[in-house]
């Protein structure tokens, strides 16, 4: 087996509302930046073990979709290499 | 004035307890997945109008320093481009 290094990073797909976005944004327009849009991610950073590169990225999506990321409202990309 | 387009992402120092990485860490294993370690950031995406590349990047450097991050407990990594 070998340890793997992957990057999920889950978005809102477009058209749900980002309220933290938008709660940032005008919290720097009030501080008087010029702020246009304020849109916002959550990365998770997953070591996992598995028997090959395939087998991991199977997996990382697997768990996006049970866990990480909300089928409904949610994006996500994965990126999957071999831990140093 | 042109358009920018700037990514933030924030993650805790080394040594901070990241307690949404532990928790999904412990939720992943009770899912039978081989997970060694898994460790969160939060992404900001930011469109902001400046007069150059230069103005942009110290702009959201400030943001982070007085906004987006926490400068005890956070590292945060930043790229700005100008939008297309």
């Amino acid at each position: 087996m070998n340890s793997y290094q992957a990057r999920v990073e889950v978005k809102l797909k477009p058209g749900h509302v980002d309220s933290e976005g938008l709660t940032t944004e005008k919290a720097l327009n009030d501080m008087d930046y010029s702020v246009e849009e304020v849109s916002t991610a959550k990365v998770f950073e997953i070591k996992l073990t598995a028997s090959s590169l395939e087998e991991a990225e199977s997996e990382i999506k697997d768990m996006c979709k049970k866990l990480l990321a909300n089928p409904v409202k949610d994006d996500y990309k994965v990126e999957v290499e071999k831990a140093e």
